[in-house]
């Protein structure tokens, strides 16, 4: 039987601040154009790894959405970004965390995938390995953009993220968020393959050294043909600690539960208690996707095989 | 109702080498003044945090196995060391990768988890944030040992690990091996509490900047007080590819598998058909302990509250 191919990817979820607000065509034409460059390798039947990589590698050239170009500052007011791609057929995984002269880490990820000789690869050691197999090298400065460093001062301002942990999140009117923000896909490919790919720039004002759940095989980022493939968003550290992706594949296979109800629980059940706010798209064996998040909003834009993409935000 | 504490903690697993089995006592003698140091702990009514960290940290201190000092060398002739903790009660974790300065690297993996801004931090960030919080710094070199720079030497003249993913592991006879291993330890502690740590130098010859699963929560390490806890050790990025440690609690949870099935089904349903070889402890609520592995041996030690230590390798 031939599957008909879906995609669905994220840009970010939390707090939308009034600038994003206002913005709000942008962002939906940058999904637009992330989804349907995703479509294309999908509709000449490409692969799911394939289309959830260049989806999230167009992501991250896009300067509005929280990764690559456009990724948020950290504390030294650097750029560390972390990635991640899993090929749910296979298990097969790559990730790398806290780079920050790679131009497209999605891409650095695949090729530790692809490489086999390991599977996480950071800093420096992930640098090396990216410019000897070829990939784009940046100076640091390429991922920087206004719209961030007035996010870092805004979040200074404020001392958030200073004591986060275990605390719910207050709300925040009126004021540039950009806390945290991700960019990530999720694919079933035509020949019945899923995969998903996750990537980021962290949290604004983050610790310098922080690892997020976005390259965290099973915490931000997960696929298995036997269940689903999950790309998160959202305060990293409750999602770690939740093992949010994974959580969700584990209540399909040992609770069969069907994938809207096996995230809509792991939301509820797993990372709102902790205090984690974000949220997570996903896609299983049979098309059906679920996209949900516990927090304001959640840029979001996914496509059925034979039907008009869409985009939504709250 | 006052439980009873439980303490397992492992030195790694793999095949055992024959300088490893003329030095048995030894390997013996060096896990029995670790699992010592975490029963004086528990037996004093401490937390199994504080007994998994201390009985980690004099693993660590032990030149014999492949944590802290005695860590084995990368690609680089380097040392990259990683660690986890995860406290059960409240799934809390911390954990560093790709350091080679902090003499314990369990120690700064608590002071993450109680910092509570982050939960991963690597390399110069996490060392940073090590001599800020005031924790023992080393030169490089205190990691090294004559026994591990012979065994980079004899990885490199066989060949190991260059293409290792997603190829069952070739028995190699006579060899001094120590390609993998890594040290753990969880317990059950007096008020009901479970807790995980590990901690390792990762795979001789191992890529630079690579990250294996002892610092992946829900790869290497976890602890939820719900179901289980547990240390890992093996080839680490099948145990990443797998989510073995999550994999075991959400047998338990969602699946309704008592430990020891549990930890089975995730060997050989999960990380043996990945090619993946190494072993795995845990303890449960009930003070129920597993230790199981697909390699030839596994070192390990454990002590059921009000019983006689026990050590054994095969």
């Amino acid at each position: 039987m031939k599957n008909q191919y879906v995609l669905v990817l994220h840009g970010g979820a939390g707090t939308i601040s009034p600038e994003e607000i206002e913005a709000e065509k942008a962002y939906r034409d940058g999904m637009m154009v992330a989804l349907n460059a995703g479509i294309a390798i999908l509709e000449r039947g490409g692969s799911a790894v394939d289309a959830v990589v260049e989806t999230v590698r167009q992501l991250e050239d896009c300067p509005l959405f929280n990764a690559g170009h456009g990724a948020v500052f950290n504390e030294d007011q650097r750029h560390e970004l972390d990635a991640a791609v899993m090929d749910g057929a296979t298990l097969r995984a790559g990730a790398i965390a806290s780079v920050d002269r790679i131009r497209n880490p999605v891409l650095t990820a695949r090729e530790v995938m692809d490489g086999g000789r390991s599977v996480f690869l950071s800093a420096d050691g992930a640098e090396r390995f990216a410019t000897e197999r070829g990939l784009e090298m940046v100076d640091p400065g390429y991922f920087s953009t206004p719209l961030r460093r007035l996010q870092l001062e805004a979040v200074r301002r404020h001392d958030l993220n200073s004591q986060m942990l275990d605390h719910a999140l207050a709300p925040r009117d009126g004021m540039p968020d950009g806390r945290f923000g991700t960019v990530g896909a999720v694919a079933l490919d035509r020949a019945g393959h899923l995969a998903a790919a996750t990537s980021t720039g962290g949290m604004t004002n983050k610790q310098a050294g922080r690892i997020g759940d976005a390259p965290v095989i099973g915490a931000g980022t997960y696929a298995n043909d036997s269940t689903c493939a999950i790309s998160a968003t959202g305060t990293g550290e409750h999602f770690i600690r939740a093992c949010a992706a994974h959580d969700i594949h584990a209540r399909m296979k040992y609770g069969n539960q069907p994938l809207g109800q096996a995230m809509a629980s792991t939301i509820s059940e797993t990372i709102t208690p902790l205090g984690g706010e974000g949220g997570l798209i996903g896609v299983d064996g049979h098309g059906n996707i679920a996209m949900q998040f516990n927090s304001v909003g959640m840029y979001r834009a996914w496509v059925y095989e034979g039907y008009q993409p869409e985009a939504a935000i709250f």
